[in-house]
């Protein structure tokens, strides 16, 4: 078995630290990456040492690459994949899949065509807390679920720096969404969600969202998610997810990871998963996924988290974006 | 100053735990009890030595006493009510005030003619935790509410005890209906619930239902509660609050209350606030409820929580229950 | 019954909560207070609108009153005690009891010779938190005692204010090593402390002692104490302990108390417990414990808390004191 | 970069996990392993279809690796060190080093005379909690360490096991002896422990024992460990750490990692680090140090836990050793 080459496409926050996993594994190997932008293209080159395209076309024609993961912005994400996916790539596409579900499923169509893999990166299946979570559920210790609750707030520095160019059940509810259908095992079937805009108004945003789900076996699930935090709470985050079932419960709760640190003005709790850790490394919970992606594609492997799963969350968010506009339930359209 | 001559209405749970608050308080006399139940009458005469009626009628006729409480069953509040306030007597009335617009109205009517005081007993506004953020959010130490988020979550033993007399919205939900009102200062103008039957089925309740609620600031939020957690749970209940406002955020968390003991089989969390503790003594939340009343009685003081608080939860949990046989959003009628 | 007519000596913080709650005791009536500074004399009299003596001499020369709690410095407790004691009032002595063994044996022959009550301020006793353990503990819940662990953590600003007067034996551990010797049963044998003094050297006092304590059933303990704690810290305070028994543990930890609130620019823990709550009344727990005291006197019942208690948590300062001067364990010696 | 062949000494608890390990990572392969217990072994090639040998010699003549994992009993580690460091073999001892200094020097210079690599398996050193506590205070954030608090509790059932094969200070406060040196920076200079013994008195070993560290630059530790922990413990550890600075304060606390499951009948928290997760992999904290081991050797670079901290920490828990036998504070001899 040998190393996998890998381009990384959209290097901002996320494209670099695939790119930073890729570098650290064994099995792996950076080969390439785009980015339009020529100043973080220089930076890219001086920092990873690989040929920097400044499109997909020249990525495709000019480097030497086995797949790709697409960082792009949510918008973008169609094209890229289509043509790497004829390019014979396998693929590793960023959350959402797409924000359309004619570009989920042309996407879908693209990777069966060319017989390629394709992941969806919903981090959450390769975090240990919601994998054990899921062992615990699928097992049957909580009985049937019944009810599930997550919930999924960010900073407001965080909402500003993304500057109303992506929405929340986008940005955030698709994680939960993909969580609640793995922990459950069944499809979102209507959705009623209710937004405000008091903080973010200039942004054309919603502060907070919260999405009422009906599940295909009769089980409920509410999605709440906002990204005015005040910037300085120690967690940085508040991560959650219940499953109540008819004979137990399961829970998450990510807003303390067991240790914090007070310098004398501020306490701030330690992430020892999403952050970079030990020795100068990688995160943890994006190095699991990445690591799996790679392992599956040399292995000639289904990666646990596909193009389907992709497409429902996509699904999913789309009713609840119709949803906060109507002011009414929403059926999920799922083709 | 002397003490108040008080009447509990109802001696199953809560109307012993009103007695046993009323005898270990200076300031107030227990002086007599109705009770149907000719078996639990006379464990109330031996226990606490006083006359127990089978009437409110009786009572009226023959105790001495200058307020009641009113611990009857939910849909049995409303003529006690009137005749009690008629005769001049003060009223503390359990929550819900009444299960009707029009039953609300009646007692609050009943209680102005009459010149007596009613205070509604809406727990929260006297537990410290509870308080303490009430305190912070109304003097703006976050900002403008944003958004609002309440969890009730209850044993399945309550459940069973309860035996489906009683529903989710007006059991455990009109708590966090009146604590959202209290602590943003807004009324509900619009509500969505969504539940679901498989534990309970065959006692006709849901097992969980979660409420989206809409303010008149443009503030939204979202009740959650169940009453399905497994017995053995340590905490025995699962409350939390959460406020998020424009600057900062302020969150409940009773699961855990600081203290736990591990028997060497089964591990439970101390409730040092809602269960008897200190030397034989009372609940501590139910007794300063309890005595805010009696000293707003003596001192002819107006209670911190009265019939329009009591009236308002009932006009929410009458739109939760009509949104969830609906499966729509639902305008709340306050009148 | 009456009320109890209560005089309090010193009028600092401490004096000042217990005027406070004696203020709003139904039983109580607070009668008169001693206060040395012409100033806070001055505030005293106009805050609580009771005469406000130099002296105790003074006090009881011309106060009309039956018990009085005696908040005066740590050093200051004895004279007093036996000027009050031989005047025939009931005593409510502020920990520790006495700063000698001496001083606690004058203290306490006083009491009995004169026929009045005695109880030491272990707050402790009066906590519900701690209250419910120590019924766990007691009832055999975790079978016996084996190992105890307390903490007792203050902020930096609460030794500066402090400002060496005392130190953290007296201060801090002699609440643990009352809890300790309330919740095993057991008196303690032998000691081994060991201090650091790197941030309140100028004061002349440790950061932290940490405590062994050698308990006369054969279990053991360890009281760590310091009070270096950033004041921004969120908690504000520390405070834990621990009791592993041969079948089972009990915890308590208050560094949280169930709520939060974050003002966008700090989070706090919110305290229900010791500060003032619930509408512009007194803490929860020093008004149980002033309660108590109370009630004994009224119903001539001897208080849960007594001199035998306060001198026995003496003794153990006093030889974990010694401990730290000489660098080895010591011997506890009661007399 | 080939990869490294490795064996594993010892395949008990310890070293079946390295096993694992080491078959799961990239760089590394599983060559052979020495076990006694012929059953034992039968298992191991079966299991992880590799050579299993009964004794070092005959590893050593016969099997082709490059290093080697001792896993075997505490008392077991010299002879078979010094035989694998003159065959030119790379050294990862788990802790702790020797049980004896000699032991520990002469494995030290056995490694250093052979040029080989000598790692010892200190875990805190690899959890991304501990990892991040111990960045934020070595780069100053909490200022000068003044105190440490460590607790390291097990299970009941985990000290029925070893059987009073080993010693509360060997087989826990190792652990955080090695987590106080990194942290602070300092060594040990004195050390005074207590012990009780109640539960495991038919073992020959103490329940608890809690030891106090002075450390070189005037700093003090406090080190507490039992292994009486009932074993439906949610948590089934509680492991700590607290260090307090001039000016803040670290803490890390893993009682709770941020998810628990209740299956109706008990709880359990997720162990998300320690235990074996996501799909079929191996421990995430082992897998680091082991990973960090396999990358020292192939890249000829220095581990960062090397024979002179292993020494350091068996020269601590010989002296707690000593001065649980003398009653006594005793200085740490370090040659």
């Amino acid at each position: 078995v040998g190393r996998l080459r890998l381009a990384v496409l959209g290097m901002g926050v996320m494209g670099t630290n695939h790119a930073i996993v890729y570098q650290g594994l064994a099995e792996a190997q950076l080969a390439a990456a785009v980015e339009t932008s020529p100043e973080r293209a220089d930076d890219v080159r001086n920092r990873f040492g690989v040929p920097v395209f400044g499109s997909v076309e020249q990525l495709i024609a000019e480097a030497e690459f086995d797949a790709a993961s697409i960082c792009l912005p949510d918008q973008a994400h169609v094209e890229p994949a289509l043509a790497l996916a004829k390019a014979g790539k396998h693929l590793l596409v960023e959350k959402p899949l797409a924000t359309t579900l004619a570009g989920c499923n042309a996407i879908i169509s693209a990777a069966e065509s060319a017989g390629v893999k394709l992941m969806v990166g919903f981090t959450l299946r390769f975090d240990p807390r919601y994998y054990s979570v899921h062992e615990a559920v699928s097992q049957g210790e909580i009985g049937e679920p019944v009810y599930m609750y997550a919930r999924r707030n960010n900073l407001n520095s965080g909402a500003r720096r993304l500057a109303g160019r992506v929405t929340l059940p986008f940005f955030l509810q698709v994680h939960d969404i993909d969580a609640m259908r793995w922990m459950g095992g069944a499809e979102v079937t209507r959705v009623y969600a209710c937004g405000v805009r008091k903080v973010l108004n200039d942004l054309g945003v919603d502060d907070a969202v919260v999405s009422t789900l009906q599940f295909s076996d009769g089980s409920i699930g509410c999605v709440e998610s906002n990204w005015i935090l005040p910037d300085s709470l120690p967690g940085r985050f508040d991560f959650r997810l219940e499953v109540v079932g008819t004979k137990g419960r399961a829970t998450i709760d990510l807003e303390s990871q067991g240790a914090t640190v007070h310098n004398g003005q501020q306490m701030r709790e330690v992430d020892p998963m999403f952050r970079p850790v030990l020795y100068g490394q990688q995160p943890l919970v994006l190095r699991e996924e990445l690591h799996h992606f790679v392992k599956c594609v040399l292995e000639d492997k289904t990666p646990v988290v596909g193009g389907a799963d992709g497409r429902a969350a996509t699904a999913v968010a789309l009713a609840i974006e119709e949803s906060l506009r109507l002011g009414q339930p929403v059926d999920v359209k799922y083709s």
